[in-house]
């Protein structure tokens, strides 16, 4: 591709709705341009990387023996109403009424339609496992679209489907997608991670996320790593799921319990600060009441000072779903004080003790007196109150814990997540009526797997990750273009013009993916502009070059550009056979 | 591929809703299933075929210089009140509300959106010229969807828009896509032709249609043919808007003119039947009024016994826009008869003679002597009624005539309209206030072209014009493989299986699109289905082959398989280098 015959438009301003990285280098690079909220056309440039990371999924799923179809983006309410989702699904599902007044939705993914192709196209046990997949344009009517591609409502994604007949084959597939995910972001260059995930609103028994590494990322990931800081054991989970484990036996007691003074100190910060104690040394006590409706109890739950209660454990714990806070009126009778006092020692009625596994491993700790005013301190489990009746994971781990996998301790980091792998199980196949006849004659219900990669949004998300001052740097997989020619004044010297012409079709023909950039601009804007739109290798020809027989060269990520006879510039690009 | 890993379900039944032969042998094939009226999912084997026209229509763009970009498919309300087209384009656009009940529409096509692209994204003439294009899901509320895909309310197109400062360079562009779509068609294999089109609702200048040829076709053209019945000069036009020439010069008067009874005869056909005359020598005489308001005039309109009016020829004449057919008073009143026996001579009140350039050619003819149950026979231009005032080409041309440019005469084929190119000219740019400067500094408004092809309607076109009794027979180019190795008894024989498995690599390798058929099927179910789906090329590698050292060789329209040693069957293949 020559520059001066494609469609590349820059700009310098920063404009004022992009609130992060990725959004502001897609548009100030000219990848994406707002048609509306949440609406983006992919410009020529943008495209080209969009269109990398299509052909990698594809290719990847393709190796992995899932089959490509091509579902339609319109869906009819009906079978949206055989699984409950017309109503359920939310205010994200774009629903719509033809000129026949029959409603039908934008569709935002595609369970029903897939189930309903399967119900009719799947008849014996014969033709699983199967697994389809698309890559298709869907929408999802957010109420808040922003970060451009990020959060944008309509969008590419990739979605699979699989059907089988036994859960083991489904773990088998599974498994299989999971590899051809880790490979999918391997081959694209991208730092991920795949993470234990909450299944969520659309159920089922297993599921990971992928997310692709940056600082910016919405999520927190729990990882192991090993004792040098590195990477570890491939263990991660979301912070919210990763498993918070003992950190060790508890210690002997060595203090006595005394209560001091803390007359407006009513956080464990603030009270460890006047005490000048660690505050891994004190407690945190959250009094709780549960849902039972006949007999609802008082709990008090305990953390470590340094450490957050995290609800989705509290609440999966026997009686516990559907807790609340309890009132400062349960909270007085059962303690007999005010918060920011409160604790598990000499309570005012019975009730119902916590632990966190860190917390049933204390000795000498800090708790609240329940009496405003004052605190525990020295406080030990067994001597200054009872062993605690209920221990369990009831908080979210933080860098520096064991590893829940036994292998080094965790390390957290942020990610945004770009696929997603589900065992759905049988629930959608079930109320859609789909069976097949099993190897005995009779009607099987096929349990089934969903997958899905959000392809516009790993744009976005490699940029967020692949960025410095000066734009975008790709990954080389995903870079519009490999290598960038640059020329010097294209139009005053023909020799230099020529040149740079037949080195940008040589490389062309060596299999690169070549630009040539031969718009005549000044080379202080030139190399901006493939500074920003990030081509990882740009090669300039100029004048001055060509008397000295060399190219000068620079990596997108090098600090320096460097120049280079044409047997070492090839070796620079990845042409070694020819070096 | 193998086709024990990929989901091929082919069907005996002919489904009761599908009207033509396309549509049932898509069903048939099992390359679509339908989801609802209007929309269909394409099964992994109709997705090949897809995606192989797809690959072919952007190759051939982009070897246009055409740049691919990608809009959305929702676009905002907005935009289509600035052309005006949210209320002007009728029930086929589908009108959505979203959450926060902003009116959009699925997009149907995107001229708006392109030109809202535009004048964000051109500012100097020295970005012009330029041609966006995509490939994308479009959506028109068709009131009645039928055939399958070749009318489905979600469909996929490929459209194309260019923006020019000048006609000349738009005139350029135009010819640059009208090559472009010949070398898209003559790629894939289909007979096709490019006719001249009326540019209809959208506007414009100059527009052709690219239809394939099928005898199913819905629209009729008229193409030039050479002395010898072959394809001549290359023209070609829809049948209503080609030119009808004069048929030559006009006879001597050789009868007298003389009054004829006929008591019930009121059409061409039934006088010509009752004197004993040719039709060609008998005038139909059609009564007019025009639409002005004032002043209206009646005028009879003549044509040949065996040609028919051509409504769009005749509006398009002085006066005649918006013209009606007279009422039987108005009749009575300027001609003194009845219908069925009206005729240009001797008219009771002055009248306008509209003659048909074939009419006003024709000597001793017939018409209605404007008297009921009489004609007059061997009527003379000149001699019985005045010569014409007007002679204009006014009917459809038919099989026969002489071909407008000159050459040869005119054959009429039936032709599936698949592809569009228009010369939109200004209108859009100057609605959307789309500006550019030119070299002189002043905003000046691009003309632009707009450049469709129908991407799943080419499938179904494909199809019209190529299958037969047993099924579908792919032009090489659009198969959804090129080439089908057939095992005989794959369980029964481990070397049969090995060596079809070998050849199947081994023609892969040679970068032959090959699947290899390891179902297990009997041989004549499994040659059933290869038949139906339409592969061109079938090889059977059976026991009895291997023996012999040759393998079964079939192609889908030969009549009977031959016996070829491997060096004729890579010549069969193609693969003449390794023959």
């Amino acid at each position: 591709m020559r520059l001066s015959q494609f469609h590349l438009h820059t700009s310098k301003e920063v404009p004022a709705d992009a609130e992060i990285v990725s959004h502001k280098l897609m548009l100030k690079a000219g990848m994406i341009r707002k048609l509306a909220s949440g609406l983006y056309t992919w410009t020529p440039l943008g495209l080209r990387v969009l269109r990398k990371v299509e052909r990698a999924v594809r290719e990847e799923m393709d190796a992995a023996g899932a089959i490509e179809m091509l579902m339609p983006s319109v869906q009819p309410r009906e079978l949206w109403e055989e699984t409950g989702r017309w109503e359920k699904f939310g205010g994200q599902l774009l629903k719509i009424q033809d000129r026949k007044d029959a409603w039908y939705c934008y569709g935002p993914t595609h369970e029903e339609v897939v189930t309903d192709f399967a119900r009719n196209e799947l008849a014996s046990y014969k033709q699983l496992p199967v697994c389809f997949y698309q890559i298709q344009t869907k929408f999802r009517d957010e109420i808040r679209p922003r970060f451009g591609v990020m959060r944008s409502r309509e969008f590419l994604m990739k979605d699979a489907y699989s059907f089988h007949l036994s859960d083991e084959d489904l773990d088998r597939q599974y498994r299989v997608m999971y590899d051809a995910y880790s490979r999918i972001f391997t081959r694209l260059g991208l730092g991920f991670r795949a993470v234990f995930a909450d299944t969520g609103a659309i159920g089922g028994s297993a599921s990971h996320e992928f997310h692709v590494l940056a600082d910016s990322g919405e999520d927190a990931i729990a990882y192991a790593i090993d004792g040098n800081g590195a990477e570890g054991s491939g263990y991660a989970a979301n912070v919210e799921l990763a498993e918070a484990i003992a950190p060790g036996e508890r210690a002997a007691a060595t203090e006595t319990m005394r209560k001091v003074e803390t007359p407006t100190q009513k956080t464990c910060e603030a009270v460890a600060g006047l005490l000048g104690v660690d505050l891994q040394r004190t407690v945190k006590s959250v009094a709780l009441m549960t849902a039972d409706a006949a007999a609802p109890a008082f709990v008090l739950a305990l953390v470590r000072g340094d450490h957050v209660v995290n609800e989705i454990k509290l609440a999966k714990l026997d009686g516990m779903a559907g807790y609340r806070a309890a009132t400062e009126a349960e909270i007085l009778e059962h303690l007999g004080s005010t918060p920011g006092f409160l604790g598990p020692v000499a309570p005012k009625r019975a009730i119902t003790v916590i632990a966190d596994r860190s917390v049933a491993a204390m000795a000498d700790f800090v708790v609240g007196a329940n009496e405003p005013g004052f605190h525990l301190a020295g406080v030990n489990w067994g001597r200054d109150l009872p062993e605690p009746e209920r221990v369990a994971d009831i908080r979210n781990v933080v860098a520096g814990d064991l590893s829940p996998d036994g292998s080094g301790t965790l390390g957290i980091a942020r990610g945004i997540e770009v696929g997603h792998i589900f065992q759905l199980g049988r629930q959608y196949a079930a109320a859609m009526g789909c069976t097949v006849l099993d190897d005995s004659g009779k009607a099987a219900t096929p349990t089934m797997g969903c997958y899905g990669i959000g392809v516009s949004r790993i744009v976005a998300a490699a940029i967020e990750q692949n960025h410095d001052d000066n734009g975008i740097a790709w990954p080389e997989a995903m870079a519009p273009w490999q290598v960038a020619v640059c020329v010097i004044n294209p139009k005053k010297d023909a020799a230099v013009s020529d040149a740079a012409a037949a080195l940008y079709r040589e490389l062309a023909d060596a299999g690169l993916d070549v630009v040539l950039d031969d718009r005549g601009l000044r080379p202080g804007a030139m190399f901006a502009d493939i500074e920003l739109i990030g081509i990882p290798h740009r090669v300039v020809v100029s004048e001055r070059g060509l008397a000295a027989g060399t190219f000068e060269y620079r990596h997108r990520r090098a600090s320096e550009a460097e120049n280079l006879e044409r047997a070492a510039l090839e070796q620079r690009l990845g042409l070694a056979g020819q070096a």
